[in-house]
């Protein structure tokens, strides 16, 4: 039995996604993080983020890890190569990549704070969106030679992670969808079942199939 | 068979240890990173940078990941809980948890060019230095409450990984082991005869078992 601690839209979006697609029972608990965490929340996640997934009484954290875990706990939902599979080196790799070439600069941007600063100035924003840019830049070039997915024809539960933080670029300067093969990618992953049941539930609104904006 | 491209203490040290811990056959290949790097290097690893880990042809980068490969690949040499065992959950997150909380701040700390500036100021990398110093709080605020490894009693790879990150951290102004819970970690790990192999194939001088300094 899962439950997934979560805010909308936030890191805790592609380990949603991940439960409705390995179809497991989970309950969910929405996290304001508005608001200070409470003691209880900090002793399952002592740096109060989210996501938190408790399984049987124990608490995880880390999106990349968790994606990692329930493709590994749910091998009938095909959500990842097997191990000694062609294509698990790549799928171990591009689940690390994303965590830190696009999840620690996110962090950056929606957190100056992290930086000491109580709020970006156009000096230390921009040098952060280069990072960021930088990297779907290079995963754009990626999806032109290997695509449609990060792993080619093969869906993975990268592919989550990855247009998770595509969503998050929405109102950036430049959206991730202005890249052509990432808004493929994109355009392929919010037709999924799984990622559109996680959205309805979270109540987010905007970013839908018929208009990634 | 395996072939490591590595530079002398960057981020192929755990990978490096690991090769031997698992006993397995590789070639060394050394990267200058101090010189611009090959097209040929660029075609393995578009990102320049190190460690590359060719598998049977084929390319794979990030440490954290290729630690994952290895322990997955080598399952005698449990350098990891297997799938389903307890500490299967902590391995995972450990092992992305320090790539993003330590490996991408270092990289800020290493590479101020990546931040577009050409050299820190003291207000460029102060922050750094708190983020930095932060995870190492949390890190030992763990091992006090679980150690002496990451996973209690049992080494992993991800010990590895934390090894050497305290490593890069011997000349800032306050070194990782300055926290004795995450000292005694590091002094288990260099006694490893494997991380041993690897620091003296990479001519590594310094932080050794007699001073970690
Ligand atoms: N590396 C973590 C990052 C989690 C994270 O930073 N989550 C953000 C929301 S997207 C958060 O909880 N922020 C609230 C806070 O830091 O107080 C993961 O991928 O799970
Ligand atoms: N996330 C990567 C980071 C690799 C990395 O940044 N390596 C550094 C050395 S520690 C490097 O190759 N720097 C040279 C460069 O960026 O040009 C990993 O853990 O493998």
């Amino acid at each position: 039995m899962y439950t997934l601690f979560y805010a909308p839209g936030a890191a805790s979006l592609a380990v949603h996604a991940a439960l409705h697609e390995v179809d497991a029972p989970h309950d969910l608990v929405k996290v304001d993080l508005q608001v200070q965490r409470t003691e209880d929340y900090l002793r399952l996640n002592p740096q109060g983020t989210v996501p938190t997934l408790v399984i049987d009484g124990l608490a995880h954290r880390e999106s990349a890890a968790l994606l990692l875990l329930l493709a590994e706990r749910h091998p009938q939902a095909d959500l990842a190569p097997p191990p000694g599979a062609p294509g698990r080196a790549e799928w171990l790799q591009w689940s690390v990549a994303l965590a830190t070439s696009l999840g620690g600069p996110y962090r950056l941007w929606f957190y100056p704070q992290d930086l000491g600063l109580p709020e970006h100035s156009e000096q230390t924003r921009a040098p952060v969106q280069r990072i960021l840019e930088a990297a779907f830049e290079r995963i754009e070039s990626h999806l032109v030679a290997h695509g449609p997915y990060l792993l080619g024809e093969r869906f993975s539960t990268a592919d989550y992670q990855l247009c998770m933080y595509m969503r998050w670029s929405r109102a950036m300067p430049k959206p991730a969808t202005e890249w052509p093969a990432l808004d493929r990618l994109a355009r392929l992953v919010v037709a999924r079942p799984a990622w559109r049941n996680a959205v309805a539930m979270e109540g987010l609104r905007g970013w839908h199939l018929d208009g990634l904006s």
